[in-house]
């Protein structure tokens, strides 16, 4: 069933640990009950790069709303945004690296005040729309068949198993939920990621401009109890904030960590930035690293 | 299947709905996956009179506490816990009604700081042993037992049905999923509830001595909506708290919206106080309403 999925030591640590935790007469079976998968999703299911779908969405939204209201044109982010000036956000991210975060601030206020007011169904209508029509710049494709075609395998062949799979993301879990069970098969109740605060109103819900939690690092294995009250068995990430959640999984039960390395400069990226601390652990602990470029025949579909 | 359930406008209701969203040749009928069904638990599904089961939990952990550190036993609600008086409970919450918190205060600061950096596996296990062997004090017969029949009789007719049930409750979270499965079939992260605040640390999930949420009220669709990603089809509760979860229900689906009335003195309790702008909007909406005298041919097992 992993057959975009090269024969190799990290084929074979998947198939190896589902072997052992699934066959009624192994001594390590774990009843299906238990059988928690969470999977990072940004760069781990899906392309990250050259930046976040997420934010693709929201400098549009900025951009709209800069259109309604021409005042805003004259800060930033709002001008880059209504310029499809990608080049500013990318600089941004630049400085933030260098410890200056002024443009992050900017664009991060800008991000969290962007769905002011909205109600839930309608931001819901806006993603699909968003993923109706949008491409990815680079790649030519539409982000909604951006998905790693081994990795939508892997989740299949783990469901076959028994294995129910969370998604577990820094990204908004509104977000995903639209489009998460067209690429992943897996349905909103089974999304979990960062969240804006919300209020009811007259049988309405809408959101804050503030976030509720940022779902990232410490926090994701605090979010995967609350919403599962399990510990996962299996954690899939690509960066350091995913360190946490790959440690938290197992408990007494087994656990398979895996590593997505994105090592793969002529089929996606050959970039391993904010992945060191995880990279160094998994070496460490003997965690499986999957390589792009060793481990899969194929990217995409 | 609904045998424990009289002939009456209750049960009818319930079997009409259910008719028609899930019959294919309905014009009405709701796909699988978006049948959500909700239901509050205190006074719902099991029994909260003469006081909540959990504060019966949370009064033998404090008196633990001031087993511990006799100094305690100086203040309330520590005193009263250690010597088991728990008709100073039942005054704290007299005095609240009367518009005197300060009892409550005691109480509610002493429950917040209860479980203070307990990892969440070990209140599992103390709320598992905790059901292993306490029993209701009026009902003589053990709490996990108290479940209502006729609501897990319905739960399991829904199920039949490929409805899902999620529990939506004011009480502790985590003091329900570990009797949830045995009691009602709903599996951990199918139960949403009032959470403390929890931080990682070294591969391990520790409470905080602060809430992260009450879940009651307004909260109670905002939380439903965190952890499904759906509005219900099906809501029930029987108290003011859960006005806005049945008011939430449906959108732009069919609905059908429960009231579980306390009105049966002989076999459980006769008292609608603290659910009387519920019934009030009932009867305004045409929502239905259970009585347990009239349609519940038991009330236990």
């Amino acid at each position: 069933m992993l057959d975009s999925w090269r024969d190799g030591p990290a084929r074979r640590a998947i198939e190896d640990f589902v072997r052992r935790t699934t066959d009624p007469a192994s001594p390590e079976v774990i009843p299906s009950d238990e059988r928690i998968v969470v999977s990072d999703n940004d760069g781990t299911l899906w392309c990250e790069k050259p930046m976040p779908i997420q934010l693709d969405f929201l400098v549009r939204r900025l951009g709209v709303l800069a259109t309604a209201d021409p005042s805003l044109r004259d800060q930033q982010p709002y001008r880059a945004a209504y310029e499809r000036d990608i080049r500013w956000m990318g600089t941004a991210m630049v400085k933030h690296y260098r410890g200056d975060d002024t443009d992050l601030g900017l664009l991060k206020a800008a991000v969290t005040s962007a769905f002011d007011a909205v109600e839930v169904e309608e931001y819901d209508r806006a993603v699909r729309a968003f993923f109706a029509e949008a491409d990815h710049p680079t790649l030519e494709r539409p982000y909604r068949t951006c998905g790693f075609a081994p990795m939508v395998e892997l989740l299949r062949y783990l469901e076959a198993h028994d294995f129910t799979v969370y998604i577990a993301s820094g990204g908004d879990r509104d977000f995903m939920r639209p489009i998460a069970p067209e690429l992943y098969g897996v349905p909103p109740e089974r999304v979990i990621g960062s969240a804006l605060g919300i209020d009811y109103r007259d049988g309405q819900l809408l959101y804050r401009a503030e976030m509720d939690f940022f779902d990232d690092g410490p926090e994701k294995p605090v979010r995967i109890w609350s919403r599962i009250g399990r510990r996962p068995v299996i954690a899939i990430g690509n960066a350091n904030g995913d360190l946490p959640m790959l440690e938290f999984a197992g408990g007494g039960l087994p656990a398979l960590r895996l590593v997505v390395r994105h090592d793969d400069a002529e089929r996606e990226a050959d970039d391993s930035g904010g992945a060191e601390d995880l990279l160094a652990r998994a070496e460490q602990e003997g965690w499986t690293v999957v390589s792009m470029k060793d481990d899969w025949e194929k990217v995409f579909d």
